[in-house]
């Protein structure tokens, strides 16, 4: 379970009445003295005893005594956007996984409706994400951000956006690629990487292009046809395996 | 859409009147003369032609004419019995991700209750593999199994069914573990695969160590804790770059 300042009431005691409150009581079936997980927002995890669970509170004694996993390499993720379904999986795995800005933009064939979805404003992604670091037992919230114009998006905010990162790869998953992830990795030492994934059906040759000319390169995550979080997990757990290999 | 004999109504003429035929007429929109892709199950790809939609019923002029892609190398799966929404999941991305044999056993941390989905059926587990096979544009079905015994399992059962394969390499997903899927590779060359993937919150040490004594190595995917239908993702995905550099 993931806490916020909001649900301090003074010292080591934290109070909820919101679905954490309802997960603690019906999932985890938790009665007061049991032990449980928890991490503060952008913060330490640690442990929490259970004071008291009634009806709609429940309130719990924490100790965040832990700092959470180090995530390396730093990974933010350009994704065209998806179906509404498909972007509440890609904010759980986004935050599970440790991705540290995951940026939405829409693609040639993104429905234009889905830029609509209100799980694309701060009060719609943040409980998926806050579900993403529970499960991941992660505490900083990755940065999210909409793109509705791909064009000026990646030929001047990408730039704006990375330009205090010193080495910084750049890649783009693309099926016709004929290189896997490890030969786009190259040499790079100590890199921040950003990863772009395409819309169910594809990046369009235009969208390819342009990324290329910004510096994007093509890489292959095998030989499947994936859904879009599946391939945002692959990425994610090819790149781990690639990036170990230097430390 | 993949299509079965049972689908045929002479030459090259198909007719759906299932969730297939809804899918064609809801969701791909699609009107006489359009062409979609088709697969025959366990057989070739390729584009038919919608030749009727009625109200209950689709029917297609088909010419497979293509070999689905070749998953290599082959994987067989042992997963712990999750619960049922996430025993859908990986339904899915196992057809999805050519995965061969996909064997459920009852863990330690298993919920008793899991063992009695119906998913755990053939009936049961047969839509949601087309759905992945779908997706992913394969054909193969894989073969799905149950075993609610873990210790005869592991201790007889798994020699069995992998006595046929010469070279096999067994892997156990362990947090634990320090090394990653390249060390634990080795020097496998053109090996079957075997992946153990524990339940939510892990294997236990009993079973770890029955899995270690039948010959299975430890790996660590990376530094997360994550879903099972994720692990099973990711330990696909890094398979397949490991694997990648002996081709």
């Amino acid at each position: 379970v993931i806490l916020t300042g909001d649900d301090s009431c003074g010292g080591d005691r934290f109070a909820l009445s919101d679905h954490r409150a309802a997960h603690i009581r019906s999932i985890l079936r938790a009665e007061p003295g049991r032990l449980i997980r928890v991490g503060m927002l952008n913060g330490r995890v640690g442990i929490a005893e259970v004071a008291s669970v009634d009806e709609g509170r429940v309130e719990l004694i924490c100790h965040f005594d832990t700092d959470p996993p180090v995530i390396y390499p730093a990974v933010d993720i350009i994704c065209a956007v998806p179906r509404p379904k498909t972007i509440r999986k890609i904010l759980v795995i986004a935050a599970m996984m440790g991705v540290k800005r995951l940026m939405f933009v829409r693609a040639n064939r993104t429905d234009k409706s889905y830029l609509s979805s209100p799980l694309l404003t701060s009060a719609g992604w943040m409980p998926h994400l806050l579900e993403g670091l529970a499960q991941g037992g992660l505490t900083r919230l990755p940065q999210v951000s909409v793109h509705p114009l791909f064009r000026p998006f990646v030929e001047d905010q990408i730039d704006e956006l990375l330009i205090k990162e010193k080495n910084w790869l750049r890649l783009l998953s693309d099926p016709e690629a004929t290189q896997q992830l490890d030969a786009a990795w190259g040499d790079c030492d100590n890199c921040h990487i950003v990863g772009a994934i395409g819309p169910e059906g594809g990046w369009v040759p235009f969208e390819c292009g342009l990324l290329g000319r910004q510096g994007f390169v093509g890489f292959s995550l095998g030989p499947w046809t994936l859904r879009v979080e599946t391939a945002v997990t692959a990425f994610l757990a090819q790149l781990q395996l690639v990036s170990s290999r230097q430390r």
